[in-house]
């Protein structure tokens, strides 16, 4: 089996050469993220992850959790893993220096996590989902909280959950039922079900804090009625110590398709002391604050199963004898041709290269933004909210959708020997197929992109982006290498456009039209914005090339990764715009009961 | 979790509505394939599927095979299953009167394969697989070979495999090492070892007969060097009884996606004794007889799980409660409206629809070929034969494709339940990912249909399918509710031929436009054959409404789901075009060293 090698070369290119990383921080006044500490977490994770996650990654797969009388025991490996990750001081990387955080940027503990999710996928949700909770402390806290909790997540001792989903709700939370009552102390008694609570109970930490959405006594209906409370798996004393279990416990652990190694928990709350953060019934408002970082953090498991699959799959196409190239023997004292001469291996090898490159273009595109909303100029933290605001649900759904297609072409490359466990490439796929679900499915944050960013805001959120491309267009026309692919964004830009106004005024005489168009304007949006990033690396690698650099192949290689992309991948908008333009009647004609007979 | 109901009602439709079943019967001389006693055969056949078939489907996953010491025990319920369905003569359906068959035609063994592999994949392999060692031994055995092991075969007491993949090669068997050896009295010793031998080992019948291809010691090298043995597990004594054990050992199970409920096998031969089936050295032939049978067998796959998929999904879609229509509330006194209301869950669950109604058209197509192969007049043979030819990777490739992505489309209406196993949706997603490798990947499939099928033929394969097409869309062409399609058909289908001489031209200086075209040109094929069969089925219904005949709704389902394939689904092929139209240079201009760095 080929080891998982972390991609340095290529993210330094996406980083430095693309985005222009070390202005990027030293204009935000990052001072301590100077060249040389980033190479030197690059390096560090990079080791941390191909010697200590990857080799654990099988393993947790096939041993998965275990739960016995709501204690849960995680794969061999794991819980030494995580000792090993905290003792290096890895939680605390991107966390404010007052709770014990190093003070890095953000978009270091993305790269982290790009790291880690591409050797393993399911450790990495431990200590990936307490981030979702020092967020929320972090934000909306009192001092009081952070000092008792903050600190504990921020070293890595404890780690926390979000609590969202129930039995009969997951995207609807409006209707969730857990309902919190006051006590005389002040804290608040917790009962309900929550579901699908990832890393909601483990082995690995002392301590584990839910943060957890429910309802009020008086609360009003639906999702304005809705509060956060911290809740602690253990509730801690006066002095920082563990004190008394509280009543929240994990009734059992989810049998499921894959990310085995993480424990997707049902937990019980049955009267469990809480504590409420943020204001009450604003629950979900705090929560939509960190929205755009979850998902984002979604968006990252797309491109590590791409990059997964794409590594293990190219591996073996170089090595796997079998039939000869139809052009002619190509290793003509072996029994056969390796599989890359073939073009076919070659056309899914390179759309999993186009999409892990491309994913990892806009992941730290986006990532970039999240250091602006934190430390930018009010200005720039304006537009990067609104950029990112625009470029999440595509990032999330896009790049999780052509994850999944990337790591089922890895497994075809491998014919019947990639449905086999032992080359790890199902589990790969099964792995991958989490991603386009939880954090809001495809379809809701195809919704999300049509109707609440672009449509709500009148096509202004879209227009800011299309006009980005439009700039970058005209700048390049002239040039030989890139007008190719100027010429074609340039039609797709447009385009994007068109296809807006005509869905919107659609959607003025029925709503449903938005829902019609939504997954296909999603990935419409998808396509072309990868297709913008292709353009902007072939505009780096053809001024390399021209400067005479070294690595020439490299550069040619991101030339030719961008000339299949623009000739395999992005003709799929057309069939995109046609769905699209083709409305709602032939969705929503036919009566339900008659869908089967 | 709802139960599987085999879809008969649209079954008669492809049958009877579209496709003149009996009448097919009738004009080959089948009369023993009475409409009676078709519809018995459809009304016992589902019973048996539902009640006795679909209840173990969870069972076999969860339970897999056991391996011990070279036996096999497969999940509960499997072995008394076959029991069951041997008592009941099914597997002597389709076979010849003479070695104890019903003497039906085979294409009725197609529809039982449909009912049983809807139910359960993985039990269906293990009769499944007999069927190719029985018409193998049909074809090419001696009456000696057919008295002793066809017998069983069809009575069901014996189950067949066909071994010919060995750790090494699967798609290149010109380089299988397995080898056969003369023995003193006639018979060879077989040595080597086969991997991926579905069915290979398993308690579910007393004695199993492995078709196994292998070399004579003297056998020129590549594919013209391949024979083909007879090798059963217990060698059978003159009087038909069991004898001694021969040397072919399970050596293990493979661990794998899915089907678990299937023992996929390793077998190690170790001088077995084996009996040469056929000429020597014309062994790849002797089996190229029955590949396509074989393939349609998988292409039934793709329906199979699109059905499932589709039946599980539509029920959940009806009864799950989440958010409201974005065009008002369509269950005001319920917390939320059924999820069937979203146009994006009718998106998934129309598409799922249009592939396994589709599929089951394109499948029983073929169905009806094999049967005129069998027992038309020698003209009414060769047409059938060689649009079984054309037709048979489409639907295997194709199908098996689409199947794939419907399964995931019925898992994705699920949320994040669907990636639960207790609901079996993921286990749906799983079986269904072999069926684009197995049989011949998807790539082999498009190499076969557009190399060797297409143009090898000089097109002339290609242009009986469209000139059928082409007569189809003029007769229709002034119907005014055919109109529409047969308008975007025409296009198509002229398309279709320009995109083959386009390709065609191409390759003639470079072989490798060929592989780079394939998989496109394939799938571009499977989109418009299926529009094919959706316009007709679009011509019956559309009579069937203006004649007034009862069932209107069913006949209108129908209008509408064309309408959404033509609309929604078919634009597809704008991408397959412009993606076959830019050459193999995007493919190939990259080193192999340089895809990574």
């Amino acid at each position: 089996m080929t080891d998982i090698k972390i991609p340095l070369r290529d993210m330094r290119f996406a980083m430095r050469e693309l985005l222009d990383w070390d202005q990027h921080y030293a204009s935000l006044g990052y001072d301590e993220a100077s060249p040389d500490v980033v190479d030197a977490i690059l390096e560090e994770g990079a080791k941390f992850c191909e010697n200590v996650l990857a080799p654990i990654n099988a393993v947790g797969d096939q041993q998965g959790c275990t739960w016995k009388d709501g204690e849960v025991t995680t794969p061999d490996g794991f819980k030494e893993a995580y000792q090993q990750f905290v003792e290096a001081g890895w939680p605390s990387l991107a966390h404010a220096l007052e709770h014990g955080g190093q003070g890095l940027p953000q978009s270091l503990g993305t790269i982290m996590s790009e790291m880690v999710g591409t050797t393993n996928w399911s450790w990495g949700m431990y200590p990936g989902l307490s981030h979702g909770a020092m967020n929320t402390l972090e934000a909306h806290g009192t001092e009081e909280q952070k000092a008792t909790f903050l600190t504990k997540l921020v070293e890595g001792t404890w780690t926390g959950t979000m609590c969202l989903t129930e039995p009969h709700c997951g995207t609807d939370l409006g209707i969730l039922r857990t309902k919190a009552e006051p006590n005389a102390d002040g804290s608040y008694a917790i009962t309900g079900t929550k579901i699908f609570i990832s890393a909601g109970e483990h082995d690995m930490a002392e301590n584990i804090i839910h943060i957890v959405l429910a309802r009020l006594p008086d609360a009003p209906a639906g999702t304005k009625g809705i509060s956060l409370f911290i809740v602690p798996k253990f509730l801690p004393n006066e002095d920082g110590s563990l004190g008394e279990r509280n009543g929240v416990v994990c009734g059992s652990l989810e049998h499921k398709m894959g990310i085995h190694g993480n424990a997707t928990a049902v937990l019980n709350f049955d009267g469990a002391k809480g504590f409420l953060i943020g204001p009450p019934n604003k629950g979900l408002n705090c929560m939509f604050t960190f929205m755009n970082t979850a998902r984002l953090g979604t968006a990252l498991q797309g491109l590590a199963h791409a990059e997964a699959g794409f590594q293990k799959s190219l591996a073996y196409a170089k090595d796997r004898l079998q039939m000869r190239s139809l052009s002619g023997p190509k290793n003509p004292d072996g029994v056969a041709d390796p599989i890359i001469v073939h073009p076919d291996v070659r056309r899914m090898l390179l759309t999993q290269k186009a999409f892990a490159e491309g994913g990892r273009m806009l992941v730290l595109l986006c990532a970039q933004q999240v250091d602006r909303t934190n430390k930018g100029s009010e200005e720039e933290q304006k537009e990067a909210e609104e950029l990112l605001a625009f470029l999440t649900p595509i990032a999330k759904a896009f790049l999780t959708e052509t994850g999944f297609e990337s790591a089922n072409l890895g497994l075809q490359c491998f014919g019947g020997h990639g449905y086999i466990t032992e080359w790890g490439m199902e589990q790969n796929v099964r792995d991958a197929r989490i991603a386009t679900i939880y954090e809001g499915t495809t379809g809701i944050q195809a919704l999300d992109l049509l109707g609440r960013k672009v449509l709500m805001s009148q096509g202004e959120l879209l227009r800011r982006f299309t006009k980005m491309v439009h700039k970058f267009c005209q700048a390049e026309a002239e040039d030989e290498t890139l007008a190719p692919f100027v010429a074609k964004l340039q039609e797709l830009n447009k385009e994007w456009g068109d296809l807006t106004m005509h869905v919107g005024a659609k959607a003025m005489e029925n709503p449903d039209e938005v829902g019609a168009a939504s997954v296909d304007y999603l990935m419409y949006s998808g396509y072309v914005t990868l297709g913008y990033l292709w353009a902007r690396a072939v505009k780096v690698a053809s001024e390399k090339l021209a400067a005479g650099e070294s690595e020439a192949e490299f550069y040619r290689a991101k030339l030719a990764t961008a000339r299949f992309y623009f000739d395999r991948i992005l003709p799929r908008t057309a069939t995109h715009a046609a769905a699209m333009k083709s409305g709602a009647q032939n969705l929503m004609e036919l009566d339900a009961e008659y869908f089967a007979f």
